[in-house]
């Protein structure tokens, strides 16, 4: 059913948010608070955000496994800096077949420890390194406040985790894996984010260091959304994971993991959706195309299927809508649902041997006729959109970008526009806690850029890194 | 890692079957005690059961989604057959973000409560029917005994959940999934299943009746391995999904689910398995052929590289094993891993032009010209393969099909041979009940075949049913 109640984005933008989510049917709420259910549209799109990643990953020479879902308390226990980041979010297992269990389980928040478990048994010598696994699963956090796909206590991820017989190695497939993701976001998604490494305040629990790709929403809010995190030795070293190395000496291996989530569809609503609801970028739609035959007739109806079956045949998923719907009606359902493409095929157009294509994004109209080459067409056009897509959300990008040089700079900037704020600092994280004051405001990331000032926009000493600040969600 | 160790499959048939699943790296143990960690060669054939049978799902109208893993106790109690069915087996979370909650999780042994309350909201009018989902995801029972893939606490599986306007369609889903489960069964994994419907006491708890696809090993233990359900109105009327049908009145509505799990890869070990490890039926297999270049030669190189890139061309998964170990490791451990075509590339025999074609399944070896067409030669091949499988398993689950007329010869029959049993049954309970003091002697199915004696074999009364019983995993 299409949803006109869609709150205006300028009016309030969270409430925009939640209504395009039970408009386009990507998600709806349920009786497990904080668990959303992720419906047909949804799953669809996160459907083929696997596929490319899982292609992608798979081409690296990655291969899939799968890890429990529960780990118990002694096994979490094993890496302090992990418990202590993950035990306040964790949900427990105490009771199983109707008996209170001698040791407790909790879900899996992350599966580090699991996948350290599993590689003691695997690795002995450098010639079983490396080990380059992902894996698809959901996992939970207890979180207090959740947003559909944003922030909720379950949800979906991939979680690559491998080890390597050197630190070179695994820094390198760190950065291969952020490159992985920036591309994924910036080819499929139309999303230009930004690479970067996080503070030490912000990194990830038990992480060297976690290298992290941030996106921007329409609103100037922040969305982490891909992570990869370089462990040195911590984990092999708690979970006593070693192998004989090239010298005949044992050693413990090196270690990354790397993820991203069914977050994503957020990223997708919040930087291209518009008033009309969900808007999806071609190479990402799981429908690209929508054929509305408008009037009873023969013609309309061969055309129709002409269009819908050559299109289909190029791998162009294309679906006719034939419901006994308006075509207004038909029309909204499929603007909210986000397809790029409608095809108008209309009896009185057909006298004058022209259809009508309609682009979600802009909501431009273009007559044709009716003869035209549908599938060189229509390719042109989803590319067309695509790259515009990426055009349009990388303008609002660099118009949401700001330069502090003083805690009021940013003060103001968060008051009037939120976005990115380019801002020097000194690495200490007493100046972190005093910037996130300011309406919450979190360093995104530290980029590879010259500095701003060389001095600290918090506390004015030396400067160590360029840093890139912002609200996130 | 090759494993010699494989336990002959006719000295210990259980231990044989552990030894092939720990050599082929199907899956391990884990520290979390009945729950494994599958493995990439276990994960790979998962990823191929799932293509299959997503795309048929597909196929036919069915769309995935994704249910919260957590049903609240108040929302599994409102259908008491159910609850009492799975009670003694849910793990419950009682702990969430360090607070006691106040209302307790058990994690999903099965999705109907969590599809119903979705339902409740999405449906109103027939014209919203049916409605035709899957989830693809983990579940948890709590088992005591556990066997990896056969029985384990967490598994992996699909669920379908559908609910209809009339009670004929309904069942006629109920059906037709039933029949997707056979056939890919027969022409996918090589397996000739029975299919049949469960005796009221084998029944899934709140389903009016349960159709089940059967599957027998090659020690003659059957294997329940899918099943499809038809619930009628119990859930809807637990749960009050309602609708408004086509002469306007509300009626509950008619609903059934559907599902097949990790454990199928249990059973393409059982049926087709020998002692020198995993045989795969080319059609699930993940890699098909494996090319092993003997002798470092350039001819050798040249010729591994064009028959791999042209198999790979034709989608005929193909590597080639280049690692530094002895070819007649390569050779075992191709074997154990069940690929079912291997290609010996070798400086002597090129000498002759010939090369070396072997078979996993008979370990049958061709040599053959070296310039034969290789895409049509190994796509007959792995036809012929398949068929022979397909063969060889109906030929031993025929061998181990039995007739029982009495309880001695049930008796008798599970002392020297076990198999599927043809026996007559009155319906009754306590008979059931008997007939499984007899080494746990089970129905598997009620076939609809002519009765053999018109007698129950346990209470010499009329029977109603012609069932087939085993011995169960």
């Amino acid at each position: 059913m299409a949803n006109n109640k869609i709150t205006k984005r300028s009016e309030d933008f969270a409430k925009w948010y939640t209504d395009v989510v039970m408009a386009a049917h990507l998600a709806s709420y349920t009786n497990v608070k904080g668990c959303i259910a992720i419906e047909p549209n949804g799953y669809a799109i996160w459907e083929q955000m696997q596929s490319v990643l899982d292609k992608e990953f798979k081409k690296l020479g990655h291969v899939n496994v799968q890890m429990p879902l529960l780990i118990s308390e002694s096994m979490l226990n094993k890496e302090k800096d992990l418990v202590e980041g993950f035990a306040p979010e964790v949900a427990w297992v105490t009771i199983g077949g109707q008996k209170e269990l001698e040791e407790r389980f909790c879900i899996r928040p992350t599966s580090e420890t699991l996948f350290c478990d599993y590689y003691k048994d695997h690795v002995s010598s450098y010639k079983d390194l490396p080990k380059l696994y992902n894996q698809w699963c959901n996992v939970l956090r207890w979180e207090k406040e959740t947003r559909p796909f944003l922030r909720s206590r379950e949800f979906l991820w991939q979680e690559g985790h491998t080890i390597h017989a050197t630190k070179e190695d695994a820094e390198n497939e760190t950065r291969r894996m952020l490159e992985v993701y920036y591309n994924f976001f910036h080819d499929y998604l139309a999303i230009p984010s930004i690479k970067g490494r996080k503070t030490e305040k912000e990194k990830f629990a038990g992480a060297e260091y976690t290298l992290t790709n941030e996106a921007l929403m329409y609103n100037g809010y922040t969305l982490q959304s891909a992570t990869s995190h370089y462990f040195g030795q911590v984990f092999s070293k708690a979970y006593d994971v070693k192998f004989t190395n090239k010298n005949n000496e044992l050693e413990y291996v090196y270690q990354t993991s790397w993820g991203t989530a069914t977050r994503n569809i957020g990223a997708l609503i919040m930087v291209h959706g518009d008033d009309n609801g969900l808007v999806l970028p071609p190479k990402i739609a799981p429908k690209k195309v929508v054929i509305i035959p408008i009037g009873d007739d023969d013609k309309v109806t061969s055309l129709s299927n002409k269009f819908n079956e050559e299109l289909n045949a190029k791998d162009i998923t294309t679906y006719i809508d034939n419901s006994d719907k308006s075509p207004g009606f038909k029309f909204a359902e499929a603007e909210v649902n986000g397809i790029p493409v409608r095809i108008e095929v209309g009896k009185r157009d057909l006298e004058n041997n022209t259809i009508t294509i309609a682009r979600r994004d802009t909501g431009e109209k273009y007559t044709e006729s009716a003869d035209i080459d549908i599938v060189e067409y229509i390719s042109k056009l989803l590319d067309t959109i695509q790259n515009d897509m990426l055009k349009r959300a990388t303008k609002r990008r660099d118009e949401l970008t700001f330069e502090a040089h003083n805690m009021d700079d940013i003060k103001k900037i968060l008051e009037t526009q939120p976005g990115y704020i380019h801002a020097d600092f000194c690495g200490d994280t007493a100046c972190e806690e005093k910037i996130k004051e300011i309406k919450g405001c979190k360093s995104r990331c530290i980029v590879d850029e010259d500095l701003v000032d060389g001095k600290c926009v918090c506390c004015g000493k030396d400067a160590k890194y360029h840093v890139i600040w912002g609200i996130q969600y």
